[in-house]
């Protein structure tokens, strides 16, 4: 992994504050204050044009005055001002800055320009440069706040990483009635030079940070990230926030940072494939940075409910079951270890009930049974604040439990004032702590999804055997004739070039042309209604099957197509497809490919008809894409019994399906040229699968 | 509406407290003090065996010693004291009760026999009783606290209504730290005589509740919960919040209440039918009821989001396009006058962002704008807690407009810390407010579906035309020869009766019964392998359509037995089903009746095959049944389009499909005898929907 040398930055000895300022409010009084603040022990240097003391120490008049090689400048002053300002200092060794003033490129053409200008002159000068238009960067663990922000964080193991500003102050606010520290805290701003993959790989091999957390409302360069947020989640978690899912989301971002986003689905495959945790909304990005940062990953998907009471433990029952997640079934051991344990009426099945009268005792002894059943990988423990709970001496004891258990426990304490209180003493304890089951149990099973990402064993990405020389040929040929799309023939052709098989099917106008293709296809065909506003051919009965010898399929040609004219008199009818005979038994398939233009290739696959145009039951990978990316791809779609097979009926063959697709993704990396492929469908049985049509769409 | 006359118990002049204690902690000590905190103005009678003096009250010794006429009496005795003492009570003119001892049907048989015979004495005595094993009742607008609860409530619009103890403590102890308040709050125990439907009906006529909130684990009586809960959502909303939706949810429930929930598909059937809103989980319990109860319902689905940083207003749109919401198109004059308000860099499109340094006067000024919008339904106001928000005064002046808007205005206060200073200015306010955009958003959700739910006119209820004599026979003859099932033949006369087209159908043993068959019917015929091991025909090419002519049927008959014989040789082969050629275009439907345990008839509609199987895209509706219903029903699976027509396709005939679903509901409404029926499949195309096959399971 490239890796920016990020030492300066991160921990300079040196740093300046262009446009320091003595005034309190003002972005250069704040940031003086803020490096004062954490506790700073290199020299500060604040530079105002009218001299004397800033928060104490005497400020230079110009940049002129200050020693060469600073670590780190801090632009507070008006935009016009920040580019001669750096260029000074660039050209007198200045190893990085952070631009806080705005007006650059989220303003309009003038800004843009003069940001393009600033980040070639950084570049120029080997300048590693946050910004402009941010909130500024902090490091607990070396006492720098180089920030305007109005509050200070405490030092924790979980880095931030934002391209909203807004995003940063929410999040330190939260943050400071949590108890929640942080590592490091970097606001991107416009991202002239430092981007998120930048700080990823940096982050990445930062001992001081166990977790990464972010918000992003666009990637800079799609394939670094994915190069680096794989390497990275490897070691640590990654939990990203992504803004502009949606379509009125994508809009407001994209007038927001101006900036080409890609679509939604890629940075879903993107995420997926690189391990990165997708944090489906601001609340859960707190509560997983939590969960990770303080619990041990689960090694198996068993949940166990321990709580005081029946009705909040059959909701967390219901919570669980609408997660990934199992209900744990209890050992006899535990069950009978429990029985010995509980009063009589209390429930000593998952959930477990262990009655309103529960006191810090009782808690204690139930929950170090039920973790020490092999059976359960995680607990989810609640308190009804009855009565009768003992909430600070029970917060107490499990904390103490929770963290030296080698397995999540997750504790749920109802109720605002009174569980308030024990929610207080587990935070002080570092241990999330939530005040219903349902994130609670979201976060266990995103924490087992990144355990299972990270056992996998790193994806095997080999091309799939083809002829390149022939497909070469091809795409080369359809290129010089000026052709938009490859299809018919030409596109069996490249197809069966990457080793797939595919069916003979061609156009036929009469019944003459019908008769001939079917004997240069020779045994059974199928003739199918070709009409472009005849879409289900099946509602029409424009489907014949099995047609053997020239009379069959004469006769078929002029069923069908009488058959159109009387029931959909104003469509228009090209003639009938004539396709060497289905194999039995086939289900159709799609699969497609797309160049993202942030991510490159794009592959979907789904069933073909309602289920992918309508249902929206498809799934996408990016390439490169690995066999076992492949069947996860095929795995992953809803109706996937269909094709593993159902009540004893064989299975479509799923390897030919993988081949497929692998030979997709190899032709979308061997042939830039090829911009969109769709072989749609492809028929797939217990023998293979064939692909029946295809069309590749060529980059004009 | 029958309802019970609950005068007494919820405003009693008269109070005994059966087991009153002067030791603190005890709960017979904990209901004398709850009473007197609350403000009682009548008459308070401790009993206790000892006598003396408690919380300053003259103790009576015995309940013979209590004057006659008691209007209420609360039983915090040990079990066995109960049964007694209430008879003694009961035989001079008590009128209600409140029995808070444990120790009956949750514990066993024994306790349940006592608690059948507790609530016999009441029901033989007309004593309204409350319980057994319950924490009690309040009525903040009569000075009533009649429980052993450690927290009294503030007054409130809010009426909570609870299976669970454990889940009322817990909403006191939260809405105690939310500035929450209560009209009444009734804990319902075991449900011997008084049940979620008695105090639905009483709380629906009761001015001082203008939101009922419950939580339940099982209804009493399905039939009277749907009749109640109907009527009182037309004049105020119901908010539910079931458990047991899950397998192991419904399993814990189960053991938990000791009673028979029914299915969860019927338990939503009947709250989306009787315009019950169901909180999905605790937390939604607690927003909706706030935003319910302070908020007006939107007249449409279109949200403005307002927000001081880009990044949160985005989250927002990408939210609310997970809703059923939209982000509301501003009208011209709204953007024009935004632009005329707000600084350069602002966006005035939805989401609108008036940037980080907007102060109360700015907020106040834009939120005025987007409300006046025709356009606008609702808005969802951001905050983020910038160094340069004024919260204070911000959130003094949103309450002020959002208090007398005619539009609900969500406002979500990011940020703990600093946001919650705002939040609470606005829980004080008696408003919602949230920390993230989602859960505001799914509470206009909320609203607004069942505002749209109230605007449907009443559901009219016609049972369809039917031959009921020719329908009584066919039954009573299935009965009186034993059989435990009707189909084929008899099942599509039964059909017919109450006017389904049908398609003739009969399985054919041999080529002849086969070619005998396709005379009887006339015309042409469709021929299906008939095997219990091949489920899906098509993959063996077990289907032939369009024959006509013996010759025809009869090579068709050899040709798929001998193609079954040669694919599937493990296969036992029946015969071939011999159909009246199926419609042209037909797409099939299946529908099916089971009775469920607690509500009844429960229908189901979907797609055939996969669709219905695997992928569960299927609607669930209980009897009766309207035709706008029987739409509803068709209306909300997804593969509705298919049915509805695509791409210039004629659509399928969804009178007739409507048609078929009302005559399911009034066959299983005049015939109790008829356990289950399932239609399947229906093929359904332009002209109608013919019932291909049918089975109606008797009751044995």
């Amino acid at each position: 992994m490239e890796q920016r040398a990020l030492q300066a930055f991160f921990a300079p000895k040196t740093v300046a504050v262009i446009g320091a300022s003595a005034t309190p409010g003002k972005v250069g009084n704040a940031v003086v204050a803020n490096m004062l603040a954490a506790g700073f022990k290199g020299r500060l240097y604040p530079v105002n044009p009218k001299g004397g003391e800033i928060e104490g120490i005497a400020a230079a008049r110009t940049v002129g005055e200050l020693p060469g090689g600073i670590d780190l400048a801090v632009f507070a002053v008006p935009r016009d001002q920040v580019l001669p300002e750096f260029e000074t200092l660039a050209g007198r060794g200045l190893k990085s800055a952070i631009v806080i003033s705005a007006g650059f490129r989220e303003t309009g053409r003038e800004g843009f320009l003069l940001e393009r200008r600033l980040g070639e002159l950084a570049r120029r000068h080997g300048v590693e440069l946050l910004g402009p238009n941010c909130l500024g960067m902090m490091n607990t663990a070396h006492g720098i706040n180089a920030s305007f922000s109005a509050s200070q964080p405490i030092k924790g193991d979980v880095a931030f990483c934002s391209q909203s500003g807004a995003l940063c102050v929410a999040i330190l606010d939260w943050a400071r009635g949590e108890n929640f520290g942080f590592s490091k805290f970097v606001s991107l701003g416009n991202k002239a030079v430092l981007n998120e993959a930048d700080l990823l790989a940096y982050l990445g091999d930062d001992p001081a940070s166990k977790v990464i957390m972010g918000y992003m409302e666009n990637v800079e360069n799609g394939e670094a990230f994915v190069r680096t947020a794989r390497e990275v989640s490897r070691n640590k978690p990654v939990i990203m926030l992504k803004a502009g899912s949606s379509n009125a989301g994508a809009k407001a971002a994209s007038s927001h940072t101006g900036a080409i986003a890609g679509s939604d689905e890629a940075y879903g495959a993107a995420f997926r494939q690189c391990g990165v945790i997708r944090a489906p909304d601001m609340a859960s990005l707190f509560a997983l940075a939590e969960a990770f940062a303080s619990l041990p990953l689960p090694r198996g998907p068993n949940v166990a409910v321990l709580s005081n009471a029946g009705g909040p433990g059959i909701l967390a029952a219901d919570a669980c079951e609408r997660t990934s997640l199992h209900m744990a079934r209890l050992s006899p051991e535990t069950i009978q270890r429990l029985q010995a344990d509980l009063p009589p009426y209390a429930s000593v099945y998952n959930p477990v009930d262990i009655i309103g009268d529960a006191g810090a005792d009782r808690y204690r002894k139930s929950l170090e049974t039920v973790l020490g059943d092999p059976l359960v990988h995680a607990v989810l423990l609640l308190i009804a604040p009855t009565g009768m709970v003992e909430m600070e001496a029970t917060a107490t004891a499990i904390a103490q439990i929770v963290r030296r258990a080698d397995k999540p426990v997750v504790p749920c304490l109802l109720g605002r004032a009174h569980g308030g209180i024990g929610r207080d003493i587990l935070r002080r304890a570092g241990l999330p702590c939530h005040a219903f089951p349902e994130p609670g149990l979201r976060c266990i099973e995103a924490m087992y999804a990144y355990a299972q990402w990270r056992q996998k064993p790193v994806p095997v990405y080999e091309p799939p055997r083809r002829d390149l020389d022939m497909a070469r040929r091809i795409v080369e040929t359809a290129l010089a004739e000026g052709r938009q799309e490859i299809s018919g023939f030409a596109a069996r052709e490249l197809l069966r070039a990457y080793g797939l098989s595919t069916l003979d099917t061609t156009l036929a106008r009469s019944s003459r042309e019908a008769v001939a293709a079917a004997r240069a296809f020779g045994g059974v065909v199928a003739l199918k209604l070709a009409s472009p506003q005849i879409l289900h051919r099946s509602d029409v009965g424009g489907v014949v099957l099995g047609l053997a010898g020239d009379d069959a399929v004469r006769s078929a040609f002029q069923t069908l197509t009488n058959r159109a004219a009387r029931l959909r008199p104003e469509a228009e009818v090209t003639g009938c497809l004539v396709q060497a005979m289905a194999p039995e038994g086939a289900v159709g398939v799609v699969m497609s490919m797309r160049r993202d233009e942030q991510f490159g290739p794009l592959l979907m696959f789904g069933l073909e008809g309602v289920h992918s145009q309508i249902l929206g039951d498809v799934s996408h990978h990016l390439t490169p894409l690995s066999r076992d990316e492949a069947f996860g791809m095929i795995r992953s779609i809803r109706a996937y019994l269909l094709l593993k097979g159902l009540g004893g009926e064989p299975a479509a063959n799923l390897r030919a399906i993988e081949d497929a697709l692998l030979a997709l993704a190899a032709l979308a990396q061997d042939f830039p040229q090829i911009f969109e492929a769709e072989l749609d469908p492809v028929l797939a049985n217990g023998d293979g699968a064939f692909v029946a049509e295809a069309r590749l769409t060529l980059r004009t």
